[in-house]
This record gives structure tokens, sequence and C-alpha cells, in this order.
């Protein structure tokens, strides 16, 4: 069986396995000129999304390079509200908007029509599952129902989202229904790409680091716990990693909060503190993606610290946030060598 | 003697007063309209700092609408970067920017003219200490060595200050030369508005939270130690208040590591936290500025969950970051009205 020999599910099951497997978040991307090729082809980036043609063929490019032990369906958290009609554009240079909401929109959202609006990303998960080696774990992902409704209510990224934090503090019947919404409507998503032949799935709640200590609780645990009990109860068998980006402390919960068998760390989680959070399950980071940039000793060291403090418990090796552009793609082998050096 | 009387030099001292006294971070801003009118006139941001009439006029708007019991001098981090002929620019709707340093630039600084440049800060403090009623704490302050850097290094603000972390594991020994002459200068400025008149300064290192665990240490902690140590040896009893935003788990050896009196916490930080952290020593914020521009409930909420977890100890009660334009003046109001009717 191919299955059993993928080591992200392995350590996803709570197995430590030496040298850890790895995968780099955002590891389809732009520092590849394969990437930038196919992207170039594909037209805007939306298309890019939903292109099962293209999106797999970016999808499996950084694993014909590096052979990762994970490939990461290719898409984007903002899929769902593209699918909600909330008009996403992706504009070069400017980072995605679209139409703010207010509390007549959230009224008047439905889950009608979005999974057929989103079916050509079940077809991608599908090519991929049948394009990879047996022993690479397919990950599908969807945003946290906090992080989503941030670009939502704002129409845009800002540096603390906070317009979505003041709508929450003046509305917060209406900000309570986007969320639950988010939580079924994502969760939905996430059971298509598993039955499509996703293996796992990631919820990236990017902002969840903006939030007070009530807040993460009701605005970031419970709508992910209520995700991954949906995901549970219609899929048993199904592992989710969570990554609560500058959640910072609060981590220390979040696990048995949300019910995720994995948690993602950023790379401000200090490494004692993750291997606190370590002790309850299997953790996945946490390397600076400015290491990869940089290479050289910066990159040796800093590689070198995680596998210390990590690498004797159930880690998935992997960046603290997303590589970037500027990473040197040979800086990426090394970093693949290095891990797959480790003896313990 | 009227210092005897300023409360919050005595809560710097270690005692819990009831009910705490209170100042908001940016309290001298665009949220009043009496701030916007006097900023009509000064010219440039950079004008306004310069300008002791000016910034005294707007330290003192908020002392005579709310009786704050600190005023902080209207002033800017930049104006450390701005002295070393950075070519610091504040642009409408833009963030400042500077020319971005390299080796060489870095090398080439001087404190060379740095005092004489910044002589009407000092002027400034001097007429502030006079005008102020004897009761109000005066704050003097300055940012800390890193967060200074990170805008030196990008030439301009970033969203997590990739730029510099970068240059720091490019170019470390020079990124160490950076951060240990700004280190010294800062702390000659801090010293010099002590002379001038403040009772107490504040170290605001508002991008700590982008640092790994070993960078924290290193580049949050060990430049603001040698600031606080040369401040304390030679003025030994000058207080230091140090807000490392966004540092988390980090803030558990902050004080012990860095010398502050108090320590600034963000509104990110758990209250259950912020209470550990108290039994330490005192500790300044931490209400969500969002909540003041909410109003209502939300605002009211807020307060008294500061007030029951923190009230009981040595508090400076705060916001936890700058107070926004958006805020309504009559919600600090209450916000005032609420933490002075607090009795424990």
């Amino acid at each position: 069986m191919g299955e059993t020999q993928r080591k992200i599910l392995q350590v996803l099951e709570g197995k430590t396995l030496t040298p850890p497997p790895l995968w780099l978040m955002r590891q389809a991307g732009r520092y590849l000129p394969e990437y930038r090729a196919t992207r170039a082809k594909a037209g805007s980036f939306l298309d890019l999304c939903y292109s099962p043609e293209h999106a797999v063929e970016v999808t499996l490019q950084p694993i014909r390079r590096y052979g990762f032990d994970a490939a990461i369906l290719f898409s984007d958290i903002l899929v769902i509200p593209d699918a909600l009609k909330r008009n996403v554009r992706f504009t070069e240079g400017h980072g995605p908007e679209m139409d703010p909401i207010d509390e007549a929109g959230i009224r008047a959202l439905s889950p009608d029509g979005v999974p057929d609006h989103l079916s050509p990303v079940f077809e991608t998960v599908r090519r991929l599952r049948e394009a990879l080696p047996l022993e690479t774990t397919l990950l599908g992902f969807c945003g946290a129902p906090w992080t989503v409704a941030t670009y939502m209510i704002a129409g845009h990224g800002t540096s603390d989202q906070a317009p979505a934090r003041l709508f929450a503090y003046r509305h917060r019947k209406a900000f309570d229904h986007l969320l639950a919404f988010l939580a079924e409507v994502s969760a939905d998503y996430l059971i298509r790409q598993i039955d499509a032949g996703a293996d796992a799935v990631q919820i990236f709640d990017s902002w969840a680091g903006v939030l007070g200590e009530e807040e993460f609780s009701a605005f970031a645990e419970a709508p992910v716990r209520r995700m991954i009990d949906i995901v549970k109860t219609a899929r048993p068998k199904a592992k989710v990693i969570a990554f609560a980006k500058g959640a910072g402390i609060l981590l220390k919960n979040y696990r048995h909060n949300t019910g995720a068998d994995a948690i993602g760390l950023d790379w401000s989680v200090p490494l004692s503190f993750a291997r606190d959070l370590q002790k309850d399950g299997p953790v996945q980071g946490n390397l600076d993606p400015m290491r990869v940039v940089a290479g050289g000793e910066a990159l040796e060291h800093g590689v070198a610290r995680v596998l210390e403090a990590l690498g004797h418990g159930p880690l998935i090796f992997n960046l603290g946030h997303g590589i970037t552009p500027q990473a040197d793609p040979d800086n990426v082998s090394r970093l693949v060598e290095q891990v797959r050096r480790f003896r313990g």
C-alpha cells in the first residue's frame, strides 16, 4: 500500500520519523522559474487557480525539483469569497481586493453554487492524486473563517486587520453569523477536497495574531473547531493541520481547543515553547523564510536549530511562513539535503 | 513636593494604586479636532516634531481635555534617523520613508551633530515640564534600536520587516554595529530628555514581534538592556518603560533581560499571562484601540476586563497600541471615567 508509506500521514498519526518529512509553504511559487513561466501562460492569478491543467503543473513543479514529502494543492484562501460572489481581484503589486461586505451583505450570503464554482479545484485535486508519486502526501487547504472574514470586511488586507476587529465589536451578531457561515462552507469545501483525493488538509489562520484572548477563543478557535468537527464527523479518518500565525502563547491550548491533529508554528514561536507543544502531538514549522533567502551560515544554523529542538518528536519540517519570491532555488536544495541528512 | 504625587512614578516604583493612573499611547493625535487644527498650522509632520511651540501645544491638548496622569512628549521614533541624515520624509498617506542604508552607510554613521539636531525636542520637554500640572508625569521616549533599524534598512515600513531580518542574516557584523550604534545614540537622547525634565521614558520596540527567539534576544533585548544600563548608570533614579509589541511569550523574561522598570503589553497579550508578568513588577496596557473606536458595550467590557485582571497590582492603564484617528473623543471620556470609578 502506497498510502501507508506517506510519511507526512505517519507524522500526523503521531509517529516520529528520522529524518522528519518536509514540505514548504508556498513551495509552488514565484521563486521557481518554471512557476513564473506557467503563471505567464495562465492569465490572471485566479485563472491559474481555476485551471486544472496549469494548477496541476505548478503543484507538481516543486515535487519534481525537490521531492518534497507533500504537494499542496495550488489555490488561494480567497477562492471562498470569490465563490461567494464578492468580486475578488488580484491586481499585480496591489494585494487581493474584493467588495467589502456589510451587515446586509452578510445576511444575503448563500452557499448555493459554491461547490459548482469550485469544481475546477476538485478536478485539480483528482488529477494531482493520479499524477503524484504514491509516497507523496497530497494536502488540500482553505483559510480559517477569521482570516477570510478579515479580507471580506475590509475588502483588502491591512497591517492589523483593524476593520474586522472593529466590525466584530460593533456588529457582533452579524460577525458571528459570518464566521459560522464561513465555517460551514469551508468545511464542505475541505470534505470535497478530501473526497477528490486530498490525504490531509491545512487550515490557514494567517491573521490569528491580531486577536485578544477572548476574541482568539471566539473568532479563531471556535470556528476552526466547528470546521474540524464537521470534517471529522463526515470523514473520520481525515487529518487536519491548523496554522494560527502569530498566536504566540495562545497556541498552548490551540490543538486541544480546535481538535487539530497537528499545529503549524510560525518562525516567531520560540523553540523551547515549540517543544512543549510537541509533547501534545505533531508540530509543523518553523524556519524563518528569510533564512532561505539569505542562504549560507544563516540557513544552515536555522535548519540545525529546528532539527535539534524538534527533530526528536513528531515533526513536519517546514518554514514558519510562505517561501518568498526572492528565495534562491539552490538554497532550497541545500535545505532539503540538510534535513534529509538528519539522523537524530 | 509635587513630584511625589505623580501617580505614574509611584506605579513605576512598584506601588499599586486604586484606581490605576492612565494615559493613552498617541493621545496627542488626529482623533482630536484641536490636534488637527495645530497640525494644519505647523507645516510638515517633522516641522511639528521640531517646533517647541506647536509640539508643546499638542502634547498639552489631551491633558487639558482628559486630565491624563501622563503627558508624553510629542515626537516620533524616526527623529533619530532624521538626525543621522537619512533623509526622513513623512508623506501623507504613504507612511514614513527614508534613504535605505547599506553596509557602507552603517560604517559611516556618526553621532556628531545629533544632540544639536534634536535640541528643539529638549526645548519642548523643558517647556512642557513648566506648563504641566505638578501631578502630571512627563514621559519622554524613543524607538528601540531594532525597530529604528528596520526602517533604516528598508527605507520604509513593511508588513513583517523582512528586509531587516534578511540584512541581519546576511550582514550580521554590520547589523550588530548598527544596533550598538543606535543604542548609544538613543540612550544619550533619553538622558538629555531626562535632564530637560522628563520624569520617565518609554522605549518603543514596535516590531519586536517579527523576531525569532535567538534574534529577539540579540536584536531586541540586548540593545534595550544596553540603553537602560547607560541611562541608569548616568541617571540612577530614571525609570524606564519598555514596550515590545507582539513579543508574545518572549515577554516572560523581557523585564529581567532588559532591566526595564515596567513593561508595556499590546492587546494580544492574554490577561492571564499579563497577570503572571505583573507578579514581577508594573505593567502597562492593554486595551484594544478598536474598542475605543467601537465604544458602547465593547469599550465598557474591555476596560472592565483589564481592570479586573490587572487592577489589583501595579498597573498603568493604557491601550495595547496607539489610539487611532477614527476614535471618538467622547469614547475616550467614557474610558477615563470608567477607569477612575474603579475601586478594586
